[in-house]
């Protein structure tokens, strides 16, 4: 494909203006000429012309139509991914989809059918793979100098529960935040998850438990590979984003620590400290955020395979349910039961 | 109680000699006055009297109707921990007993019931509890500036695995060596374990699994007090030993890495190196021994409160054979049912 | 100052390519609307075009007769920088100016003079005080809360010597790499320096004594306040740029260690091994060079005060000529010799 | 020399104490057989008892006439040092003497000449260099894997500041505290002091200056080898014993950091809180202590080269002596002129 990428956005949200502002101001080889949204307002309109995007408007057909648009950035809710998703294939154009891609098993079969048969690129937002120390680990696992992999450990906590209004709608803390870990979990094994077994409480705040959903979570993994894998995630982490990963291996270990917000030490009679974590996803993946589009950008122009593919995007999916399941059920729940 | 602490040590291998030498080199408070091994030999005696103990014998029961051993120390082979402990209760001398106590319930309960009888004071060898670093993290949990806790994490990795000859005798990895772990999660939870679900892997070795038993290990852990855990167990760890904790809380989070063998930092084109962790127990748990007996001739001389009671030498073992339990069976298994 | 800051890039080399594409891709209050580069060629109208900016001359003097240029960017050539800045300031327009502004004390005299004549905005370049790890140390310092200070260090390395061809024209390692430093140790000190003695050697390559010049120094400084410090440069750290400082106070100290290109971990039998440094101040002072553009920008728009003042440019460079008369005479220098 | 090594110690003070109950505790290879002090006490007595010593004495000259001694450990006041060290060589005693031997150059020459003559084992008590960290540092130097050293750095800042009664008859703070600095200097770089050039100040107390002393100061320093080198020191840092070493070698870096009480990390919304350094002499050089002399009565048994020398003990001295010349007429002074 020669020139830039010519793309449209969909959905002008907070992860959609992010991409798109991303795209505008550091990815010379892309432009967004279009923003969609549905619920286009003032605000998203002075945001598309404060990056140069040329046109806004409200309707998302629109953009399928216009045969300018290579590719598309569905950033909408999580419930409209699949559907334009779908058009979007039929119409030929790339596609760039926010995780999850649903939450429907079925329906994100239905859609990366649409997207086999239409011979689009896919390549679905689950953006840690492009951190530059969960990708250290990755790399060091597949390159084989550690030998074979033998347990893959996550831990991964959010700084602060969202409102009780988002948890209601979120799918439960599997589907909504660990789902992230169990593609990471995939990413690092560099294998699939085959089982699965839960533990979780109501630790940070009771109300979680009105949604049959929990604020702290445990969960073990077996692998297709024989590793085993553990992860735990907790809603809210007062001291901020914490973001870690380790596998342990034949010959050795590779592990990462969280980014600092620097380096600073002070050393006093009561004792010594040091930077918190960086605080939220915005600012510990701000680069990963760039990363993640410049492949997706070179892997069109240049007709290379995406870094997360649509089966990437089915895959922790699968797992998050499985995870639900084996908390409801009190027992290991194997992926081939969903 | 007068004067320094005499007191006799059942057993002379490696981890009495350790006991015996710390005794008589850095423990004023007390001596060494007999040594008592069935397979007394003249290399025992030779350490016996380089390290000024005036007495050995192959009768153990020598010890028993000495009036001047005032504690016993227990460290001969695990299956004769229960017996020794029950006579010396009987005799009316305090006892230090090698962890565990006994890996069949019933004999360790039968046991306690012989050390309350006789009203004399009973400490387990649970050593990780007086690390400096796990130390550290069960002291900020107690104290409640961090709030009510989370999840406790337990990362617990051998250097090399022990020979066949001893995994067919060691009881499995759960009995003989997570054994530590269930105790370091009772003591950094400040509550009893409830239930666990075990996964397991033959990694490092398949011969593991002539013996029904793993070689890499996660489990996790439910509490009385609400929290949950996970620990995880390799037989290898190739770069040393792995032994670190971390316990999240309602205000945030406590934890501990390795200790080094120095602080050097080697940077050149290549990259940047540092230090291994200290290579095996001996080294990284070298002062815990020391004031672990230390706390016991303390609390035998001033009448103190011994700090790994017989009830926690108790409860890991059945928290261990639930997760053999759970390993084998393939569920959770609640403590209760053991 | 109503609307966007219009800037005039003058020079369109490395620095000024990198504060120009700064300014057009993430500084939304400025945008460049000419750049004069004496030398204009291609390669600059090709870079100048891909980030938006509309127009080039290789004539410097149209930039100040144009009434629409409000402030200019001075990215030539050193010997250059004070004529512009006379030019520049005589026209009204508002200064960003990379250090040194000259390495002459009377010439630099001269165009602060101007500066100050015509009342408008200046700020030199000394990027490093916007680096989020220093800027930690000098703002800890600066708050009170450990006392005054004692003691400053600086650690200063480069990853790899400059061709001789520059060593040849740089000024000598004082006045063209430990000036950073002698910015650094005032603005982390709070003071100025009063006396300098140097210690220099040729161990990276016996060449730079030809132009007498050392590659390996070290500087001991006095400052007004009372406090004294240490800084160490090196020509050739082969680990990377080793970009250190600390501060010892009363009541403790405040330092910050390298950034690194990730915090991962590798152990193995043979070691473990960490990232290295990144790579030189392109990688380091990235996030530095925006935040450097974006205070000057706010300073002119709201008549604020800018935080590299014309007496900040000056003080380095008579500190450096002080260093160097130290090291060439074997003897303490004091500033007020200069 | 067959058996166990008789050693008299001279001296019953802090540090005659530290090394006594050492070697009676762990040093299997000797043993005190007696303490000679002119100042005995019950104190001392009650200690010796304690540790297993079986005699005492106020007449230190008993122990230069009784046979069974092998070797002295000099332990009492500084001046006293070369006196008894001549004593101690003329009877054909092997010789442990604490630093310094003198703060009299002449007097040390006279001494050493003496323990030339006599054909005894010397080791002087640079305590430091046995050192788990600094050896590492060290060690990799003297290796040569780093090429040829550039620049040694130390810092060394101790946790409160003595008495001004100490400090008045100190020697001041070159021949009483950096002279450990100016041996670590040597040791790390392999090289002899050639020339020192010293800045100091009185930061923490204005007393210092009374006894024309300073509480704060810098030195730097040239090397035979051509390095170059710099150490700082403070009589007060409120965090603890700070106690870095640093050498830059022409193809890297190697450095320690200091040891800390424990590796935890407590991380709350208020920030991250880790250790502190261990807090003096006693506790971070508490191994070096049982190593040195482990060396020592090695040294001496098995006719092996003592790893701390008399001309080791000799140019330290002469080093803090340039160094405080050089601060009093400010100028740089060459060990030469000493």
């Amino acid at each position: 494909m020669a020139g830039k990428l010519k793309i449209a956005l969909l959905g002008a949200g907070r992860i959609g203006k992010l991409h798109g502002t991303n795209v505008q101001n550091v990815i010379p080889d892309a432009e967004i000429i279009v923003v969609a949204d549905p619920f286009m307002n003032d605000d998203m309109r002075a945001w598309a012309a404060s990056v140069g995007i040329p046109y806004c408007t409200d309707k998302m057909d629109e953009v399928f139509e216009n045969p300018e648009v290579d590719a598309v950035f569905i950033c909408s809710s999580t419930d409209t991914h699949a559907d334009l998703m779908i058009k979007a294939a039929k119409a030929g154009k790339h596609i760039f989809c926010e995780k999850p891609i649903h939450t429907d098993v079925a329906k994100i079969e239905e859609a990366l059918a649409a997207v086999k048969e239409a011979g689009v690129k896919l390549c679905v937002g689950f953006v840690r793979r492009f951190d530059h120390n969960h990708k250290t680990v990755r790399d060091t696992v597949a390159s084989g100098q550690l030998g074979r992999a033998h347990v893959i450990k996550i831990t991964s906590r959010d700084p602060a529960a969202p409102p009780m209004e988002y948890v209601k709608v979120s799918g439960g803390i599997f589907l909504d935040m660990m789902i992230h870990d169990f593609d990471m979990a995939r990413y690092l094994a560099g294998s699939d998850v085959t089982e699965v077994t839960a533990y979780g409480a109501c630790l940070i705040d009771p109300d979680f438990a009105k949604y049959d959903d929990v604020d702290t979570a445990i969960v073990m993994l077996k692998f297709a590979n024989g590793a085993i894998g553990v992860i735990d995630n907790s809603r809210q982490a007062p001291y901020g984003y914490d973001q870690r990963t380790e596998v342990h291996c034949e010959k050795g270990c590779v592990q990462v620590a969280n980014d600092l917000n620097n380096t600073s030490m002070i050393s006093t009679a009561e004792g010594v400290t040091c930077a918190k974590p960086t605080w939220f996803f915005l600012e510990r993946y701000n680069n990963a955020f760039i990363y993640e589009v410049k492949e997706f950008v070179d892997a069109v122009l240049n007709d290379k395979e995406v870094l997360v593919s649509g089966e990437d995007g089915l895959a922790p999916v699968k797992i998050a349910i499985a995870a639900k399941k084996s908390l409801l059920e009190g027992r290991p729940v194997k992926i081939s039961e969903i």
